[in-house]
């Protein structure tokens, strides 16, 4: 009679365990409509009997990286810059009399807090050239494990969007292919991009330099012109080119409007199949950072366009 | 008896037919030392066990189009724009007055055997601009059903090289990401690469016009200008910038040189496995075309660097 109890508790606790991973793929997300509605999304998607069904090929998602996957304030990539402008300094003084460069050696936290991305292309384009993409992504790999991110005291591998990890894996389970779509370099987020948020290579677009191929030495190398600036209105357009399908979900956040375009095109690019738009809002100065845009352009499409918007302090239960 | 005996004969028919299927993924490939090198490659590539294991992430093959995939005298993207070049000087008939747009209308036969790349993606800028990359792909896929191939006499969806498909398949089955790296438009190469080549549009890479997001209609916009001319050293650039990983095995063709830098990358770019070139050689007049290249670079690089040549003519038992 025990056993038989025990057997059934067994089987009882075995089957909830089941249940409760099915019912929740998402647990660092509060039990919020977002959270409902990301979730009837993706099983209408993947179910053939309904109507919202999207065959497996045109499964696309698109994520922003800065403010939507991570933290942005600074950029990532303006702290790698910042290691990288230091080195420079190093083996050529003459660099410490130039600006940016100076305020960057002397550590001019005013020029930290406000560089957006327009700013990291610029110092990209001086800093990261006549080095192998493959070069640079063994350094950014190293770099996002051994340094501290300001403010959150925490190196940047653990700095992460916890729910946004979870995500990514929901989606990817579904079979969805999830590509980040950065305002960053491309050779820069495939440094991290497999490591921090498990996304290969061939799933990043970015904002890239020109690439010249050395025949002798087999290396890819950077040279300081700029290919692609991939914000606005050209991350659609990278999006097109470079996938061919306008993605059925994408995500980006509020702080410079450079998802707008990308969001849009992900619904109105697609004639064929029900589309889920995800802003993230940085309402949290007690776990994250608290800004919005000077124009509030981003919140201002949402409303118009119905797209979801996640209050990092309300849908999320966990951040990092 | 009878029955056992049918029985017997019955299981051995049906296990040689298992056999006979496992021992050859490339029917229409002649039993040479091509095929060969391929199926050993593969079979060791995706073996465990073997020194030369490649993890499936890293199975990445890029094949050119135009001569290496279909017949490239002409070009099917020249005969595309041969097609909308007079559409366009039915509505515009001062355009026929100007070259090269007179050549065309007129049927200059001259210009249609010694077109080459550079003058196909000349054309295009003048010809597929102001048109949704959406339409530009119907357009296509209708385009190539429809138009019967000079010399050959079938249309363009009957002039793929079948043993090329069995080795696209083979690789696909196998986990290799195949993609298409070609000199044509990625538009143009999208609009049959599925129907063709069974191959998604993510994993087309294309000569490309710069595309405008036009957000009030959800359509990308081909601009008159030239994003990138996907050939020669741009083709190992393009393959960096958007597979970010040099790929393991490439295949290109004898003919204009355009190749040689795609295959070579594959070689020095990769580091850490075995790889594979192959290089299409059209040495066969009575079935497809017979021709070489001036300065025969792509034939000395494959001599140099130990790539495998395919004779047409010897390696291949069908051709379409």
């Amino acid at each position: 009679m025990l056993i038989k109890i025990k057997w059934i508790l067994f089987v009882t606790v075995f089957f909830m365990m089941g249940i409760s991973e099915q019912a929740d793929p998402l647990p660092s997300w509060n039990n919020t409509n977002t959270k409902r509605n990301i979730i009837n999304y993706v099983e209408n998607a993947v179910n053939e009997k309904s109507p919202y069904y999207i065959p497996e090929e045109d499964r696309i998602a698109t994520f922003d990286n800065d403010g939507t996957l991570v933290p942005e304030k600074p950029l990532i990539q303006i702290l790698f810059s910042i290691e990288k402008v230091k080195e420079m300094a190093e083996s050529d003084k003459s660099l410490l009399e130039k600006q940016p460069f100076k305020a960057i050696v002397t550590g001019d936290n005013e020029y930290l807090k406000t560089a957006n991305e327009d700013e990291v292309i610029s110092l990209t384009l001086k800093t990261l050239t006549n080095i192998s993409e493959r070069q640079l992504r063994e350094e950014v790999k190293d770099f996002v494990f051994k340094t501290t991110y300001p403010h959150l005291n925490k190196t940047i591998d653990k700095i992460v969007y916890k729910p946004q990890i979870e995500l990514i894996k929901y989606l990817q389970k579904n079979k969805f292919k999830v590509y980040i779509c950065s305002g960053g370099t491309v050779d820069f987020m495939r440094g991290m991009s497999k490591e921090l948020y498990g996304i290969d290579s061939e799933n990043v677009i970015g904002s890239s330099n020109k690439y010249s191929y050395n025949e002798a030495t087999g290396e890819m190398i950077l040279e300081p012109e700029l290919n692609s600036y991939n914000d606005g209105r050209e991350k659609a357009a990278n999006i097109a080119l470079i996938i061919g399908k306008a993605p059925v979900i994408s995500v980006g956040n509020v702080g410079a409007g450079g998802d707008i375009y990308m969001l849009r095109y992900s619904q109105n690019g697609n004639k064929n199949y029900k589309t889920l738009q995800v802003l993230i809002n940085h309402d949290d100065d007690k776990r994250e950072f608290k800004y919005g845009e000077k124009n509030n352009i981003s919140l201002n499409w949402a409303d118009k366009y119905k797209w979801n918007v996640v209050s990092m302090k309300n849908d999320w239960k966990e951040i990092f």
